[in-house]
């Protein structure tokens, strides 16, 4: 054994050299040789498949292990917050206190943690993650802090459960991307080899991954992130996507039947929607007006959504608030959020005791809430919160949809690391709902033609108007698998995707943003498809108007010149042309070298001339400034490359770098965050 | 009114002018009346939405329509077929003619029919279209009467049943492709704008409306076409895509409900897996093994499948045969396989009385066959087929995937429209089958632990080992979501995308070309992706290897050199330099405008040079020698030009079409296609 390890080490000698050759490391010889056993399991491991594929699946089971983790623990939460209110029962104001007190005071302490250890960590994520997936360097959004206070903020926020009325989708898509980029590291520490690759890829998996072991929903969620992050998708990331998604949602799905919920793998919830008689095709033009409605309402929403994005950065006081005092400020609003959905007090009419989970579970009920009123044996649970006033149960679901609009709208200014897809889901539900009981109790009662329409079902409806509200929102059709995902039954599937498409073509039809174009739009991340809705005009604007006129050099600059440029500048890659007369592009030097090209000068023997002492790189791609900023776009996204050289005829008329083809003139870069977006290689 | 009419007429002047102008012309008056209500129409249909969207929702309900006549008259025909069957009972040698003879002339009829008619509709059609898809111009391949003889021909090869094992979902995105780019012509006639752009997406949104309404599957079938068909996906074509395809889809079913079958929408093959307990946590194991036998097994059959394709080339005999006697030669290997599959003979063994539906169907029964056999009471008709011969089922089933995969291989020869899908589909059902019937007498015998697994269901076995044998066989992993969309079942999702994923795993390990692949290098048609599998180095040649040195002008050059240079280069845009010694690139003329600028040289006023009589169009795009040949395939599809042009530091070294780009060096396009993909604009 020895002997060929010997022969492994010489094989490797550069791995182990600073290892073996460092006399203050202790345990030299174990380290040795477990070292050696790593290689050796590398070259296993590599025998069956690429390395990159133990990326992918660890990291669908990492984010699984970590959502099944924040699950449980908000459980634990939220069941404590039920059992202090239940004890504290007839006693009114201490059980206000509690109501009330318990998130705002959770909401406060994460607000104020996220905001000192990592002010990025709050929000939903997803805008920085697909500006991160356009090619973009933030690094301080991949950072092991960042992935510390998003965890523990989201679990707060989650554990204020249908009080603030958040999700975990978003977050859960930036922490997927977090534990991406350190696998993507370490893959490329073991593979040395196809680095750029790799690292891009592993971003894009993980984007998928991110919902898909939220909901242990693969098929949706990798579709959800391609829908959402990218204008253009490679095919040859759907392997992985669907690997890395399936090894997540298997392992999400299985931890939960070993923590002993079911007998099997089952979906998140689970419905019993009758396969015999699913609908009536005459049904399928109520699906669709659903669909329509539910596209005006996310119109609603999305206005409201933007007028308070606008509200808060322009009214002093908010804005001011938002900046220093984002403890307090999340504790005021929820604890106002909280007093307004107290059981006692409005809370009754919105079945505000309902966790988000048992909320949706009440709407996906296939049983008609109404019928059972008649019969009171059959009294269900559902029933018995919805109507638990006394009043009827479309008086109530017509005021969740009333308050919930604005206390939603609003829990969106919140500072906390939240997502916004859940909520939106929920509340196309009970849109669906409504609509549902209404076609129930008409049919049962005989307005509709003969006794045809016994059994309609209001589940189906509320699993219709979810996809289709939330597909409205975020402008995407991919909830329809997830909708269909979550619940486990196909049987709706075509009246779902009739519905979703009718809700888009409403909501897509005035070019306004979508939800997280909004947030990139407000957040000022550079994002084509986003600002497209924003300056309609700018995608087929001539790259001539667009491109700014650099500083460049010629071939035979002296050191003076270049010593000129490199002050001026700010660009990484310098254009150099034959004189300045021609201007003739030749390719580029990089900064860098420039500078070591100055150094040299400065201390050695001094070359005389640009070309003698630089490397001059060739331009990969030039192209003409007749060309649009949509078509430089896609250019630049394909290639993963920063910049791109704008010339006529041969001659240079200037570049064009991210900022140039994805923000408008009329939208500069803030400056805190224009940092990290110009730290580009 | 007329006062109406006669304004709204000198609105649209241009549109009528030369109706009311041509004195020849009948009916002037209605003909005009007429027309003015189809302006009002397309006003009022342009109010709600574009006139494009009118045209997906047309193209979707045709091809469902074509879908569902075709579904009708080929069921009539295997009517008459049984019946006649049935009506010799009694007498075996008529039984064999009959079983024999009425397959093959039909398909020697279909054969000769299309070889007549349109040479080009034979085969599955999906290569022809992704080559269109990529930007090529195939006008032949659209034409009616391909149309014709493609549907006419299909009906045959389905007519002819489970004998030749042929399917329908190849032909019919073929189909739909032509109903497509008809529609596509409609639309633009209506719009007079977005010319191309209208023309590209009608394509992309066609190819995958065929899958759609082939199955009633929209969300499987556009996935399904999107993996296919291109390696980069625009989400733009997104909506389009799923609109037409639900569209598709739902009047597919509908149709089905209105011809009596069934009182709902359903799925094509429903079926009753338990909701319960679908399986068990350790079932999946046994999936992800079924998965690695359907990746080993497919690549067993695309290997047969290249030889075959080979073998057919290159041996006289075949090659003649296949040139000139198609009728004949489909006669003879349809007579065949019918006599190998004459229920008296061989056919005992392998169901061959079952149609490809109820093979299909027989395979997706939840209810274990084996078990059946003990109490006779509740004898299965599935049962009474596969164990009708009184051998065990296993045998059966094991005969039956000896047998089929070289009789499949054969039929794939046949010069006939035939889809190659749903064979492989049901295939993957039968390997499926058999691993589930074993595991379901496992565990009722109780080899496994305990009584826990009392209830293994082999149906969903048979499902997985479709969805994945399919998806390994096509290289895609959307066969998952048919398999879901064809059955109306969503409880084995999770372990049939995982047994997908593991034969996709292994078939594509050795980077051979997928079934599709194969399909196109035999037939000379560019796919890069395919391309990469044939020969794998080219991806990443720089583009300076490949660019062909072409003709080029300078800016100066006077009449006898552009007449040369018109003679000697048969590209579309010829390259203008400033001088033959700089060979700076100023841009290129069209080879059109050349001939125009010669002829005026010949008759008029001569001009002397090049840039005085010649308009010189700008480069869009300029790429660099070290590119890569795959960067260069990137950027042609995304901007759908057909020409870039290679320079190197502003001097012109080349220019990349298509071809040089698709096709490597060996594999030069045989002489009738290349006449077709050449003829581009």
């Amino acid at each position: 054994m020895t002997l060929e390890g010997q022969e492994n080490r010489s094989d490797t000698s550069h791995n182990k050299s600073p290892l073996l050759s460092d006399p203050w490391k202790p345990c030299r010889r174990h380290r040795a040789v477990v070292k050696e056993l790593l290689l050796k399991l590398r070259c296993c491991l590599g025998t069956v498949c690429g390395i990159e594929w133990y990326g992918y699946a660890a990291l669908g089971i990492l984010t699984a292990i970590l959502s099944f983790l924040m699950d449980l623990s908000v459980a634990k939460l939220l069941r404590a917050h039920q059992w202090l209110y239940t004890m504290l029962e007839g006693n009114v104001l201490l059980q206000f206190f509690c109501w009330t007190l318990y998130p705002a005071c959770i909401c406060a302490i994460a607000s104020s943690f996220s905001h000192n250890i990592c002010p990025f960590s709050t929000g939903s994520g997803i805008p920085e993650v697909r500006t991160m997936l356009a090619g973009f360097e933030m690094p301080h959004y991949l950072s092991l802090t960042n992935l510390f206070s998003k965890f523990l903020g989201l679990i707060c926020t989650l554990a204020a459960g249908s009080t603030v009325f958040l999700g975990k989708v978003g977050p859960f898509v930036h922490l997927s991307t977090m534990v991406g980029g350190y696998l993507s590291n370490l893959c490329t520490l073991i593979q040395r080899d196809k680095k750029e690759k790799a690292a891009g890829e592993m971003l894009v998996v993980s984007a998928g991954v991110g919902v898909a072991s939220c909901f242990g929903a693969p098929i949706g969620g990798v579709l959800f992130s391609v829908e959402v992050m990218s204008s253009h998708f490679a095919l040859r990331h759907y392997c992985p996507c669907f690997f890395s998604a399936a090894c997540g949602a298997l392992t999400f799905r299985l931890l939960a039947v070993w923590g002993g919920d079911g007998e099997t793998l089952q979906a998140l919830f689970r419905t019993n929607f009758p396969d015999a008689l699913p609908f009536y095709p005459l049904e399928i033009l109520l699906f669709a007006f659903l669909g329509l409605l539910c596209g005006a309402v996310s119109c609603c929403y999305l206005f409201c959504h933007r007028w308070i994005l606008r509200f808060t950065k322009t009214n002093p006081v908010f804005a001011k608030m938002l900046t220093t005092e984002k403890g307090l400020y999340s504790g005021m609003v929820v604890f106002f959020l909280a007093s307004l959905t107290f059981p006692h007090f409005a809370g009754q009419y919105m079945a505000s005791k309902y966790t988000m989970k048992e909320l949706l579970t009440s709407f996906l009920d296939s049983r008609q809430w109404t019928s059972q009123s008649h019969n009171t044996s059959e009294q269900l649970e559902p029933l018995l919160e919805w109507s638990s006033s006394g009043t009827s149960v479309y008086f109530s679901l017509v005021f969740f949809l009333l308050m919930k609009m604005w206390m939603l709208v609003l829990a969106c200014t919140l500072p906390l690391p939240a997502g916004y897809f859940m909520p939106v889901f929920i509340y196309g539900a009970a849109i669906g709902r409504l609509i549902g009981e209404g076609a129930a109790y008409l049919s049962s009662t005989g307005v509709t033609p003969g006794q045809q329409w016994a059994s309609v079902n209001p589940g189906g409806y509320a699993l219709a108007g979810a996809a289709a509200f939330s597909g409205a929102v975020t402008h995407t059709l991919s909830p329809v698998l997830v909708a269909i995902e979550l619940t486990g039954q196909f049987t709706h599937a075509v009246p779902i995707l009739l519905a979703t498409l009718m809700a888009n073509a409403l909501s897509r039809s005035g070019h306004r943003p979508s939800f997280y174009d909004a947030l990139s739009i407000s957040k000022r991340l550079p994002h084509l498809p986003s600002l497209k809705k924003a300056s309609p005009q700018l995608p087929s604007t001539p790259v001539g108007q667009v491109a700014v006129k650099s500083v460049l050099l010629q071939k035979a600059a002296g050191p003076v010149e270049a010593e000129q440029a490199v002050r001026t500048s700010t660009e990484m890659q310098i254009p150099v042309v034959d004189s300045y007369e021609s201007q003739t592009l030749l390719g580029f030097v990089l900064r860098s070298e420039l500078l070591t090209f100055l150094r040299r000068w400065k201390t050695e023997s001094p070359e005389k001339h640009l070309d003698e002492g630089c490397c001059i790189h060739q331009t990969s791609i030039v192209i003409s400034p007749h060309n649009t900023v949509q078509e430089a776009h896609s250019i630049l996204s394909l290639l993963g490359s920063q910049t791109l050289f704008v010339a006529d005829e041969g001659k240079l008329v200037g570049l064009i770098t991210w900022p140039e083809v994805g923000i408008s003139p009329c939208c500069f870069l803030a400056k805190p965050l224009a940092q990290h977006l110009f730290s580009i290689h």
